[in-house]
């Protein structure tokens, strides 16, 4: 249950409470505003705040004096070419702040994406709460054996369920030992600053992670994408389904012009126009290594 | 005249429209929305606009679910404490947009400020229109004789003249020649790209200019300071009103922290703390060079 | 002229000064240090220092003690795996720290790089010398007419003589005009903050720049394209050359992966796929704008 | 024990291969490259790369040509007037890379300073050591009863050996699920990415963090003071003790000026000025919080 009844309460209370703004607004984002989306078994993604649409990003781009009177179809053709030639200062006129319950290991990747605001409950000042991300038995993933750095198949039987206990079991006695080091009662009590050492890395946190929209695509194109890790994935996928509402036209350029898009290098783009003029070209031909090669058919055949 | 009347009545119209909104708002800035400030004889400052008040410092600083429940003075005195604390974090959570019309040399310096977003108007794209900043004869001050990087006197009768008289028929003679030059009347009509460089530094150019509180406020420590240029400083304390209305709180703890605010060396805290404890220290005694004796004598008394 | 005698003798000396590090060196950019490369009239680029090699990207990937004992063609692949793959941390490990003497405008477009040092020399604090950039008359292109933010045709005969004339006497007169409002021979003399605002965006300026690999990499992807403004573009293509020389394999994969290559949208894609499918598409069937059609099939062929 | 005898040797021939270098050197620095500084049980913090000495920052601010022919008293003088006026450009110029060994929840915290370059080791990738770091006896504090983030007295006899008993306990067992989950002995294995997450938070990881002079300042502000939890100030501190060999002018400006330096809100200026004319202020006279007036009197006495 990644929310308390208070909490939800306060969410609602949130939602019911509207005021007359002269600020652009996104409708779209407005059905979103404060309501939290699970995400893994106790996180959630929550817009707490928004600034901009897709005409902000217009006005931005021509400098403008008022909301202007260009068209939709004007301004979806603008997004589009903008996005298209990387001027990325525009996208960065739209801001987002989201808070988000993740577990430790997932904010550690997160917080690698320098360009974001960020305040993030303080376990030197307040004490955590027993919540711990438990997978869930399919995604439990072996090891890969192509890829150093990934997951293979799902495991099975008594190995996922000893895997599963260990992790309920190691995560539980942590924090019996975190509330018996912390306790006031009869001892002095060990500093907090202290006693979280002892708290493995799948207890949740939380924090409110503000972005402009140009650092956010590039956060979900690289978390959103199946070489992400599952964990931070459906964080990146939630915030792709909220985004979707809120700046439509530059969501799918955004899609078309990164997520879906295909880079090729001067060698590949090569091979690819000799391929087009009937030529047949092989590895031995193609003046990449093995894995450019497997790289390159998995996604263009062979 | 720094905007035209179509200007000012797209300003008109985007102050007519409101919306419902679920977002935090700020009273005090939706009353500047939009409106045009004027700075200088031809720019301004508009907010166009804005995310985050001072209650939303508060709940970024306690990650909290809710709008909250403290009182106002509660939440005044955790902003000063964040501020005195140099907890920047949670001022990050606060965002303003403005559109500025400025002179290229006030843009030069402005755009030092790297953490932060701008579209500017490109002069590669778009004609630059014939609008030079022409000092007030007030504010044609002469280089000063004890900094090098500061200004003395006001010029006084011929010299002021004669130095308006240049700017002013310099700025013309070289945009005259710029629309010679780009012209395509019976000719091919020089590039854009190339013909702006005949213009000269106070030639005003426009831009969307978006950043968080924190860096805001660190911009205005400098910008607002009297060793700013003036050119510079008129804008800053422009921006000083508006931020006023928008946060008050985060916005008097500023100016009490940090615009007010003195900061001491280690040696000079420790010449203070002999003064206090009834001590006579001399330049000799100081270990300052005399540079700093001076800055610390004019702040301090001697 | 981009350098006087003194100045000369200034950098011969430093090439003549070695001494011993522990550091790790690149022996290509030993080989360019503090030369001033001369670009446009009165520019040039001269590295003053570095930091880093390719072997030390790699030593960053692995977070590894010491040189390490992996071959030149390991780090290679290790190098292109991390290129292809978007790892760009690694490449932040490189720095490099260049005197560039430019153009304001030229400036103007290059400070846009924010995740760079700069430091600039002040004309509040100094007087600017005399010396403009005046196109080389094969450089004095008319205005595009197919693209607003580009050139043609170049200009020819008495109307490019006509353009001479006007950038060089403006040029000079703006100066004659700044010196003598600034003189203090009978007169207090304008400030210097004040009398710059004369001069036009040709006039020379200059400043250390220091940049990370992977940013100056982005820099130059931008700047060192076609279409990218050839005053800043000469400047990126001697970069490059320097670049190449001092990490030999990084550039070598830069060159591949983003210099040289190809991005595709999904649509793009598709298409390609469909045509490598033996099928004809056709612009009513591409589901792209006029000027995205344009732009794939002046890359791809029709 | 922070290092193997592997490591150590590598760390060995490193110090032991020197080169030519036409770049600035900084002598004080080269007599750190390389080694590995103890910090914590096991950790440590050494120095692999730098760029740019004291000199270095007084050419950038001149923007000079050459190394100058300043003399070492005019630098320092520079250095100590660009320190005290807030001028930061110069001291980016200077770059520093930093090979740090440090327990998870410490590099939490220092990961917060975003203007820096990080190449971490991955749990995803490869199987992390089983090296926990432990308190020393002397460092197991209490909760402090006055404020919330903080240490008081230090635990002592049968709760602290608890306390210890718990750290080491968990820790080894959690290592030891961990070890179990990943094994492929008969067994698929569970995904490094996965079982990392039962991994406590004084686990050990390393990076190689790099950073400029300016933002180490910063960070050295913030970490080695007083208020900094003990467990990153032992790192901030071993970093002074080198940057004060790198830069001996600059660490001495940043000394006087920042570390040593007392921070006056508007009011507390006031009321020293009061005092210092012979005036008693008392705490209903000052307009300060409690909070305030305790830190006031804290410094400056009542």
């Amino acid at each position: 249950m990644p929310i308390t009844e208070d909490q939800k309460s306060e969410i609602v209370q949130s939602r019911g409470r509207g005021a007359m703004t002269l600020r652009p607004i996104s409708e779209g984002m407005e059905g979103h505003l404060y309501t939290a989306y699970p995400v893994l078994d106790h996180g959630f993604v929550r817009v707490v705040d928004y600034m901009g649409n897709d005409a902000a990003i217009c006005q931005a781009a021509r400098v403008s004096y008022g909301a202007g009177t260009k068209s939709v179809s004007d301004d979806e053709g603008l997004i589009r070419y903008l996005m298209r030639h990387w001027h990325s200062t525009p996208f960065e006129m739209c801001e987002i702040k989201l808070h988000v319950k993740l577990p430790v290991f997932v904010a550690r990747q997160w917080i690698r994406h320098r360009t974001a605001n960020v305040n993030e409950i303080s376990a030197r000042y307040s004490i955590l709460d027993r919540e711990f991300y438990i997978p869930a038995p399919e995604h439990l993933a072996a090891q890969s054996v192509i890829n150093n750095q990934g997951r293979g198949a799902t495991l099975e039987g008594e190995e996922a369920s000893r895997v599963l206990d260990i992790l309920k079991g190691d995560a539980n006695r942590a924090y019996d030992h975190y509330e018996q080091m912390i306790s006031q009662d009869g001892q002095a009590g060990l500093a907090r600053e202290l006693a979280r050492m002892n708290l493995p890395a799948n207890i949740m946190t939380q924090w409110y992670w503000k972005v402009d929209l140009h650092n956010l695509f590039h956060f979900l194109r690289l978390r959103a994408d199946s070489h992400a890790q599952y964990e931070i994935r459906v964080y990146a996928d939630q915030i792709c389904q909220i985004v979707k509402d809120w700046v439509p036209a530059a969501y799918a350029a955004f899609e078309d012009y990164r997520l879906n898009a295909a880079s090729l290098s001067g060698r590949g783009a090569e091979i690819l126009k000799r391929r087009l003029a009937g030529e047949i070209v092989t590895f031995e031909d193609s003046g990449m290594s093995k894995g450019e090669w497997r790289e390159f058919t998995n996604a263009w055949g062979s």
